[in-house]
């Protein structure tokens, strides 16, 4: 297998599969493009491997998955073993909720505070949208954490987790501090080995 | 079942978890919020079903899916009798890969080109950004209709036919006309019983 990824200290949507095919165990190539690339180099470069343009991108023999939570419901599929959605079809239900509703929204968040993994944290002054996001992701959190008990937010490790790893990284960039058992979350998320790899690679990049 | 959704002639996020519904054959009840209300009414009258104060969402018993794409999910677990994926492995992939290119991308043709199925068709000017995202749309439906063999995206209709209906329905409004098998997939896609039920609905509203 074969993931195409972004620029590792900015690409969001790249770590999101990468966590989960990690926690797959299988052994997979990493290929990386970089962003921000002029005269649309980036585009030119992703679109022999992705007709969509973007990354990220699994290449799975002849098959081509080119879409974040595509490529985890793909994973999810492929290795059983690895859970990585629970067996149980309500926390499963409402994982995908989650992963979904990051997967499509939060623009304030992702427009003012893009994931800057290099980034030394400091304290963001945050517009209204901004604050209405995190506000609404810490209810979340703390709704999942309370249900299923933690430490991550369907219990075990999730997909869900995936998605919402970089929005850990954000929340410590830019200082924001969300109340109950989601303070705690981030640091859960951002300790974890697979978290640790990608960022050291981030910031070695 | 029950299916919150918005009013149906702008909710094309209602509209895609109703298609599949529809398709699973099952009795729900539907309870229509009405969008765009001022002072914040539309979010205020969801927030007692679904915490992310937005539609559609799905209450099954006690259990709420609160997302678009999750609700599809959910679905196609709880009626696999409905094959709402298809059983190939492949196609599912990229049948989920283009739903997530819809749920997550294409900003540009939703907010210039509004899904307004009241609306008389016209022949509107797009931007640049939104020709470019009717480009890319074009050209994945004709790459899946050429693969799949039509008449819908993955041969049968499934979930990524529910994810492209706004689309196609907007592309009518708006005057767009995709090439090659493309053009005939919009009217395959609007003359389905569900969508001209759905439509039937949306203009007695």
């Amino acid at each position: 297998m074969e993931l195409l990824i972004g620029t590792r200290r900015w690409s969001s949507w790249s770590l999101r599969p990468w966590l989960a095919l990690k926690r797959t165990g299988t052994p997979f190539t990493e290929t990386l493009i970089a962003l921000r690339q002029e005269n649309n180099a980036t585009y030119e470069a992703i679109r022999p491997v992705s007709r969509s343009g973007l990354v990220p991108a699994l290449k799975d023999g002849e098959l081509v998955v080119w879409d974040s939570l595509a490529i985890c419901e793909y994973l999810a599929e492929r290795f059983p073993a690895a859970k990585l959605w629970p067996d149980d079809p309500v926390a499963r239900a409402m994982g995908r909720s989650a992963s979904a509703e990051m997967h499509s929204g939060f623009q304030a968040l992702r427009q003012e505070c893009p994931m800057a993994i290099d980034l030394e944290p400091r304290q963001a002054d945050l517009s209204e949208a901004t604050s209405k996001n995190v506000a609404r992701i810490t209810e979340l959190w703390n709704e999942l954490l309370g249900r299923f008990g933690g430490p991550f937010l369907l219990g075990d490790w999730s997909i869900a987790d995936a998605f919402y790893a970089p929005v850990a990284s954000r929340f410590r960039t830019y200082g924001i501090k969300p109340t109950g058992a989601a303070g705690a979350y981030v640091a859960t998320i951002l300790e974890t080995p697979e978290f640790l790899e990608w960022e050291a690679a981030a910031r070695a990049e």
